[in-house]
């Protein structure tokens, strides 16, 4: 049973709807969110044979899942009114915002005891705020982003960082595990987006840094196929040069060797290592690579790379050809 | 049979040379720089039965392999004039201009046809214009800097990056092998220094990115041990992440478990990300990360960690205890 | 009269307030947040003759004010009840929050056309926010933070950047120009502290750059007096080279002769280009130096700089002569 | 009479051709370089009445000096053969130690007690072996880079930053004054390359910081004008927003009015930098914003802003309008 956070709640008589929630299997499941990730992500929801009720602010968003089965309902109010397990899938904090606290909001009519979890990618300082303010509602907010993509997302193969009060971890697996193939438990609320923008902060400087070194490396002689090599198996190594090589030619099967199309947006990774330096400010954590990253992101926006998978970095930097 | 570059000194009647020196094993071979690497690289050729002919510029440097069987000369020219293959490891490009370019230096006394292979880590520049000083007066140089540091030297594990003729690789790969572990042909003079570099800047870039992200998202509450685990699983795995982790406790037998002591210090990355720039300098290519890594380790040797590990940029970011 | 966002309180048949405010001199003003800078400038206030109603969150921040014949409520909305004039000097956006729109808080009992001045520098969102809620309440404001620091507080010798409606400038005006030398008017809300973080992201880069360039000239040979006089006839001027130099003994009476003592701190500093970052962020606008800049500072705190003045980055630079 | 480094030639005999040369007046002077720069500087020289003995490695570069009444050579030894005072203005450092130490270079011919003055911005290093070398052919070396550019070049207005011998100066800077409105004496030899370099990095810096913080104000809402007038009535003043202000309509006259047409191309801010960094490395001083200042002008080059004024950073971190 949980302590601490969930104590006052249960004083309140929830105990009951809590074990009704994490015993019964295939009662519905909210989803607000049908955007290019929430979409197949609550249709896998669907294929484990859960029934789900559903809200997105654009109408055609929710087309094909209506199709599908699920109900649709007119606010995310509505969803959690009939669902004791919510989860959402929104674009930014701003978004998360609203729909948990905002006039229609999740939290306007959240069941007791219900389970909120948050898919988006929002700024850990967010989450901890509105799992505060559902815990004031009587019920459950855990955050739980996602890496992979939308391919990860149609084949149920999403990686889940998810933080929150541990004991509400297998519930929350339940659901999470019809979508994706790893469902990682990292600590206490905020944690999973910790982990998230972490990541992707790492993998943004890894990957700039990969385009400068075999930039570099090209520039100075080296065949470029023979440097990935070197480098892959010395300490230069990184996934940004053994699974994701920026240079076009170097592997297959990468967006590098698709013109960059594809893959994870220029300006969705600008967007995480925002979240990334709004972490490092609050926290007073210098981050001086990753700060330089994200401005180089936000420059490559302004110039014109925004659709561009983020491995485009390495055409960015590289001397244009007909100048 | 060598081409091109080689050409003009066979024409010159050194086709007897040249068979002498790659046909015949275990003639003589010169050692110039007698250091912390090259003490121990010398030692394992001697093990290999080659017999060597060295010299350094301070005397007490050549006790100990004098004691081991060596013949120790006066100067590099002599060295030259005793074996014609000979092999370099100096701490900078001064030096190595000097050791091959001085009044008493390799190329006053160089046999025609001999070899010559630079293990020290210098500007590809350098390397290029001492492979042309060395063409002039009869001899084939090579660039053939290593990785793997001081334990490696003395294991006979380190790898070697060769730039130069390829149809010298064999020849070069008979004396590397026994110091090395790894003999990687990088295509033409000055390409073994530039897979060095770019190696090394990218590793400089990966360290500084996990010390940053490691901090940050301990400082959002995730455990070390599991952050480090979930990178590792994801896009945001490197070389020092998953090898070399900065944080200490979070693996053994790696320098940030040892208070920083051994491995490859701050000093050394410092100079080589030093190099690196010089080398993007001189062919305009943009490196903002490579660029940024070398001020943080130049302002950490300012601050009193130049002995350290180049794991210790962790200390360095993270917040000061007793403030 | 005003037209737009105060059409609606007008129509509402505040006119007559409004009137009161502008026309009446002398009547009560509010001020809360007593501290370094609050103090002072509530003090100046009293000079010129304005009743002050004051609160501070610490008691013993009142004595003072108490002392020189202010009054002393018991919460920022007891403030409002008894003066439509109230200025805020608050050291963070969280506080401002708290300070309008808490229980407590301002808009609780505000007057209906008061006048609310924020000389707080906070995210110019923040400011926005507080503008619309005040609207809603009833109320105007403005906000309006200071350059010039305790020295210029005391002596009334503050610059104020007002952002806000332009109709109520001149009533701002009449109370900012007893507490400073300069009262510039730049825009709508926000854009006073927008002028704010613009200039000290600007003057830390100027800084910094100042410190970098100083310590390569002395280490390349040049005298220091000698190389700011070069500087400053040139274009490399900037007021951090001719007005606030960095290295000790270039220039007299300020913080680099005097040890780095006094001045504005690096703390503070590293505050505002956090503001300066997060609204970069916000409005997806690249700032590679300000963002390293943000960086340096923040290291700087990390490292034991934090009361020091933001000029000690050129102690920071330096090599220690004791390693 | 010279002390030190002088003091060898004059034990030598050369007392009387030193007294010749500082004395006597409009006597031939020589000059290396006549591109763009060295051009009009060399006219200024013969509308004071000095005969000029030219060479450029391009002949067509010395036609309308040729038109204007000088002889042209041969060579830079036969320019040195011929005059005993020299000028040089070369593109880059490899240039001038081609000019001074090549096959056919000054110093095979030098005279002795010649006097020597390179107004080519190289590295300071360079500068220090050229003198060095000179000194050995009995001949004094001083450096005397330029600010100022073409225009100042034509109108006798540049400021040279001369490094060398203190008792040479007088001599050198009779010929200086007929090119320049200021001629500073800097120090040893190679600090006059030194101050030139300390300057334009932080003008680098200044003008990034400026286009920065003048991008960031506008998304903020400010009026450009606006904010260029709070920045330079405040701390955040500095040469380049006061008088070379990036942003198109804020100032008249400027290259940002002008389409960044004319000025101080981008293509040899990134060369400066390049020097500055090399300085920087060579003597282990950290320079972060410089660094990045650097990086940041050598991308431009790669993105096709080589031939704009360095201004048109603004234009390159601002969002491009038809995305």
């Amino acid at each position: 049973m949980s302590r601490g956070v969930l104590s006052s709640y249960c004083k309140q008589g929830s105990f009951a709807m809590v074990c009704s929630r994490t015993m019964a299997s295939k009662t519905a499941v909210g989803f607000v969110g049908l955007g290019n990730m929430g979409n197949p992500m609550a249709k896998n929801l669907l294929k484990h044979g859960y029934p789900i009720v559903a809200f997105d602010v654009f109408p055609e968003a929710c087309k094909e899942i209506l199709d599908s089965g699920a109900q649709i309902t007119d606010s995310p109010a509505d969803v959690a009114e009939r669902a004791d397990r919510v989860i959402t899938m929104l674009p930014s904090s701003p978004n998360a915002i609203e729909v948990y606290t905002g006039a229609n909001g999740i939290l306007k009519k959240v069941k007791k005891g219900s389970l909120l979890i948050d898919s988006s990618t929002i700024d850990p300082a967010i989450s901890k705020e509105l799992a505060r303010a559902s815990e004031k509602a009587g019920a459950v907010f855990m955050d739980a982003p996602v890496s992979g993509g939308v391919g990860a997302a149609r084949s149920g193969n999403l990686t889940f960082m998810v933080g929150g009060v541990e004991q509400e971890f297998d519930a929350a697996k339940e659901l999470l595990s019809c979508m994706g193939a790893n469902v990682v438990y990292c600590g206490e609320v905020g944690t999973g987006q910790a982990a998230k923008i972490c990541n992707n902060m790492l993998l943004a400087i890894g990957m700039i840094g990969t385009a400068e070194t075999m930039n570099l490396g090209i520039r100075l002689g080296l065949d470029p196929k023979l440097l990935a090599k070197i480098l892959n198996m010395s300490s230069g190594r990184c996934w940004s040069s053994d699974t994701y090589n920026p240079v076009p030619g170097v592997m297959e099967g990468v967006p590098s060797s698709n013109n960059y199309q594809g893959g994870f947006g220029t300006t969705l990774m600008a967007k995480d290592l925002g979240l990334a330096q709004d972490s490092a400010t609050n926290t007073k954590t210098p981050t001086p690579l990753g700060s330089l990253a994200h401005q180089i992101y936000r420059i490559m926006c302004a110039k014109g790379y925004s659709q561009k998978d983020f491995s485009a970095v390495f055409q960015f930097l590289r001397e244009e050809e007909n100048l």
